[in-house]
């Protein structure tokens, strides 16, 4: 339920079209709601944050899954996101929400019945150095994309051939808002960085091997970036630099 | 050197009014500048990326920063910020620019021949957890405000006693960019980014003992939050939170 | 055998209807006993600590489970727990112990032959942050309602959305134990403990990915938590959890 | 302010004896207080967890401390504890507190203007592996005690010699509730917490060298305890040991 | 080839019954022997160490374990151990040398045509904490009595209840050499430490979960064990404990 | 595209033999190629850096490295490396390039279509200290071997029978570049590096078990050298260590 | 107290020359001793262990030290150390004892008021890698030494140079134990431990810098070894090794 | 003693100019010399590696680092390096070596008596990423210098200003080696490898703070270079890139 849909139930009260009980009933929910004891989904956060809760796919069954989709689809037309969700429990979700997407390399499932409506005339940007990093860079894109951004994406500019980024130079100078997708080393995000005045969203990712450390290496790289208009999120977090892209993308700086 | 000072070069050479070598010797110091050896600063970066280049104040003697400051005022009246820089260091730094003021608590040495300009009508809060966390919070809040914010700040609300944070309930809510400072487990963010849409940033502190592993603990926290717009620098880099603060309230979204 | 069952053989022996011989044999087991060179079962442990030994499915063949499941219910017909159980080592025992009952979320099986005597007036509340959670709060819970206490439950109430929480204030301030199981950054315990007097138990979960490290940034943040009425168990430790709170729910203080 | 006083303003303002306004003045406070911009003291703690808001010294100084302080003595005479300070910022606030007594190997400070009332007939038994640990021993006597609680302590009992510590099995089994504190291997918790149905708080020490790492091979060894009634706080937290420990040796379990 | 054999040949050359060439072409693989390119045989070691080159079997395939084994037996009828073997790589080696017996548990095979010759009058005792820890104890238990020592053992006597360990208290202090192996905390080596003047092999297991971390909780315990008489091999290195312990029991102190 | 074959073009149209057009549209790939948004080929790398991009399997898919090799084989005859490349994908490679050799061993795919020409009067030995090391080595070796370099090698000569390698003395006296590729404990590249001057690149392998943490043990080995004439790559990065030789033997010292 | 202490004590009461209540009175301090509240001597150590307790300096103030060395050399005549004891600590004891020497580089303390008697035909080798390794071989001689040991010392024949160490080799290959001492890579146990059938024990130190991280580099180092009669102490541990070799080298194995 | 010193000797025995009990004398030493039983000098290695034993001064006595000196000069005229000297260690052998430098940031002390010969027509370049770094690259920028290298410098030219590294391209791509030192995220090495076909040395500085680890952050980001013309020296270790880079620098590749 976001704010539209609250106002609108308030005035068919104010018009008399809504009964306080039916109102009552649905407001009741508004702040959560429990799920066979297992879930208590939050319903309130579209009006707080602006979005509604999304499902973290990962040690959640199918059935745990639809049962949090089919309460927040009961309350709101808002977006539906699932993340890291396999292939395999993506299928059982789709037979009850046919309508639902499952991007493969992102893992994720979109349930979207109406087209995001654009809230901010920024753009955000997602870079990835390599192309193994590129399931990462898509869920961020997805994310910020299903929240309501203009998204653009240039992939594999790594900086062992650092003329490939600077072919992007006027794209990159353009964005908004940057997130930058990097695994090994994780040196693109200060590069990138280093040329721009917008805020960049570093993701370590996972990618490498030995002293790559599963994605320790890249995300100590990104702390402690020499440029300084750079944050980190978590290692293989797409989700979460496209969440904190479109909150920042859309932030209330000329009220 | 900023973009401003750049057209007046450039308008007075159109005029006549500056010689084409004089203009020149101004210009070639603009893109960098070699130092006796020891240091290449970048006077091209207040036109790239809208702020002059800061010292990292740690491992430089004080005669590399007085050099360093010297070149930077000569060529530009922006303001000069000297970070992580010694109670000794700065006292002799003082003697050569008695203008600059040294901010003992948060390390900081800034040298600012004229108030900064505001460049966007967003606001900037500093929370900070402890009382123990307040020198990392000021370096966050100085840099900030060095840099054309409006900031404001809330001290000592961590999640122990959590209806002190509801308190400023309102005054949160209404931030454009939340900066959080916490140490210990670091849990403040992921609750303060929970209750707003806005932009967190979370700066993890070496505040604690033992497995706190000097900040470690509190980064962790931070990085692995479940509230999503969330992103994180590194551990008492409170300069870095406010630098990607103002690099966020002064994005270009609405072009 | 626990301290009742040891008067029992001992009255009999007074009143001569146990011969001593007999008793003999039952009492030399009471130690521990030698299970063909693979355990030594500790039967004294339900009288020197108030519960018998429970056995560590993890790394133990079904053979090995059988064996001292046998041992233990020939000599006593106290609760014996079999934690960290597969599903398949499950069925094989089961065939031997049809009243044996495998909880699969929570990797416990469990041969009750009579219902737990509750041993304390308190009562011991287990949380979860998140959904995903459950599996290791449901070991806690079982494992403190075997041990004779009584025992609630609320799940799915994270830092995210701390209104879901505080619903639940009275349910929480009226706990004796309380028990938080939290993955991630581990943020709920320290919010929780800082609402009630009550000793909590946090237990860090492996939930999470990337920088949470299998559970390490959870463990930390519970360990540098500011409340100060709480210890922490290992990674995943339902088990211990629930033993913990039942020691704590019966402690002698007020002899 | 604790439950006591705050009816005791309730029921002058009942009889008439204290105006609204004095009453109001005095009540506004109760909630938290902020002192100059660097605290909010959480007055209202004693109310909600049945002891003050407890002082970390660490990264304070003397001058914020007496200001802590002040607040909290003008608004209770409850014991106010002040941990983790040092030998010289401890002189400076004796000058202004001379009743407040300094304990140098626990470096606490302790402001008692009444012996604390014992609010449980329980007892707490602290034990130390060696002599070396004693200070962080100390510490969580002298919590413990000052939280109104029955305290004992043997010290230097390691598993080196494991006879020191069977000749105290009459003490060990007797403790409502025992701390054990021990650095190097941290192996002691594990064999007292055989030896009893009790709760144990095990609390590693910073003591050892090389691959004790400050205190984790102690902190490991106490997570991965074999004996289940056995739970951590963090390395050195003494203080932290004795506050769980009161709060378990008061309890209402028998409600 | 070890010093008796070398011995015969010689004196054999010496008698005439063997010709200097037959000798120089076996004295000349005495050195190492160079396999298809992929092994460097060391068929020197048992003469300057007392026992033939053992072969480590994980990352081998099993046609170079058998190449291997082959140039040994070839040269020598001393025993062959073959480590880290998996169940479906021995089956294909016991194909060429069916005498070869496969340990599952301890993942040895062992070639061995004739009895271990006895080589001291000390005998070796292997204690190991629990049930799970004993795949880890037999592989001691192999290598020391294909060694030729005299080796009892001791299962499942962890620390929590430590009256089972001192029911074992004669044949512990009896051993010459004691094997300790514990996965956990790792206290078990410390306790037996504490009762003996014999030298104790502390060997951690990767038996736990959590902050076990794959057996560093235990090795870090063992490494800092508060009893002198320990040191310690790699996790899970029940092999090499057992030649450790045969190397002590065999010394020659005594010439 | 290597220098050889820029020049070619550029003579062609010097000679009007190549139309500016058909120039143009070849030189405009060289700096590098977009396939299809997921790979941005940096076709100026082998003019940059003497020898072209290689290909990174892992992460990969089969097309995604199909296409790679198309464009990488229609803009250039150089040899195209694949490391890291699974049998399945290989398998799939191989139906479109059957003139591509994989080696199993070293999961390395090959396409040569003309011998390699020798570039370096030197020659580069790589040494394994096991024969569970030679996957490593064996990728170093084809690395070093496909650029244009003698190569030899010399596998198993571990440190536990040091006289293997002392056997090859003048091999490794007389090479101008080694490669020392171990696990365990890393040692050999300190010895190997002591007895010669020329440079030695240190490989540490993954293999081992528990405290060898996945070759941590030996990258921290290598990186402690005592001796100084050495330097390390990542863990199993054999194609690193081979590249890096390359480069060595054939620098530019004598112009 | 030793065994002979012990026996004539008990042969005096039998001849009656000694009073059953002064025996009493010597027998009962023999278990354990309380000293002041702050230590717990096990006198009943040297009978047990063959060697008196030791005092392990760091973390007790002189005052302590006294008072421990008072209990001991009142109750026997055995040799008394102290390890990790300061100059300044140091100079307070031999205050009081001013037969004790005090070892600066070892930073031991003994009081030996006679000359230990050797109690093993057999000799212990104490090798160091390097110069700044000597006071930790020192610590290992002088610990060894004093419990009754031949010892010998090689020192700075580290494996950059390893024919200074073969130079050394029929003293090796004499000895009965050999105590390695290496920082940096420790690469050196493996490397004599090939050599000879004797066991070595290894002590990592902390010699070194950057990645040595204080000596874990040199401990995994030795952990790992491929020689397989090694086994290792903690970091910086001579004395631990001392006394390890020495219950090496007095083994009963010829009983 | 260097191979000429060692001809000259042999020479003169031919001609009768030096009898045989005076270069008997004097090639004794050439092995190694035992210096007061703390030192093991390897003259040989001169020979072996040419260039003569260097000395590590940190955790050596400024009496012990003389007397190396000595015996070094003694034997031979080759420059004689020592690092990680203090400077109060340096004031000490100042006194015994008036003709030794000491350079104070690079804390190097170098006695060199006469120029050290060039070895090489090619040029080793030493890149720093800022001006903190600037001691561990004066470091590397001594020894190469010592051991008879054409060397040059950059310094601060760091990521976050790229524009700064390629003005400096043609030099960058001139030089045969090149030594690239930053400390923070340690990108710094794979841009420049990027850019060249020479063999880079990368040396992680431990300048940073927070998650900078001292220099791991810097580590992991160079062994994870996606430029494979990388290899890796320890945190800080300018001494050993120096060395490395001579060694590369004076290979034998066109015999």
């Amino acid at each position: 339920m976001n704010e539209k849909e609250l106002i609108f139930i308030l005035e068919n009260v104010a018009k008399g079209s809504l009964s306080v009980e039916n109102a009552q009933t649905q407001l009741k929910k508004m702040a959560f709601e429990d799920i066979d004891g297992y879930a208590t989904v939050d319903h309130h956060r579209a009006i707080r944050k602006g979005f509604p809760e999304v499902i973290f796919g990962q040690g959640k069954t199918s059935d745990q899954i639809v049962g949090i989709m089919t309460a927040m689809s009961n309350i709101s037309d808002e977006v539906v996101l699932v993340t890291r969700i396999t292939y395999e429990k993506a299928l059982e979700v789709i037979k009850v929400f046919p309508d639902a997407i499952f991007h493969e390399d992102a893992k994720m499932l979109i349930l979207s019945r109406k087209e995001p409506e654009i809230r901010s005339n920024g753009n955000i940007l997602v870079i990835s150095a390599g192309t193994s990093d590129i399931p990462i860079a898509k869920e961020a894109y997805l994310t910020a994309k299903s929240m309501g951004n203009h998204v653009n994406t240039i992939f594999d500019v790594g900086v062992a051939g650092i003329h490939r980024l600077f072919a992007h130079r006027r794209e990159i100078e353009n964005a908004s808002v940057i997130i930058v997708v990097a695994g090994m080393e994780g040196a693109l995000p200060s590069v990138v960085a280093g040329m721009v005045k917008a805020p960049v969203i570093a993701v370590p990712t996972s990618i490498g091997y030995g002293a790559g450390f599963g994605g320790i290496a890249a995300l100590l790289g990104m702390l402690n970036s020499c440029s300084s208009n750079v944050a980190v999120v978590n290692i293989d977090n797409g989700f979460g630099a496209g969440y904190m892209a479109s909150s920042i993308n859309q932030i209330r700086n000329h009220a």
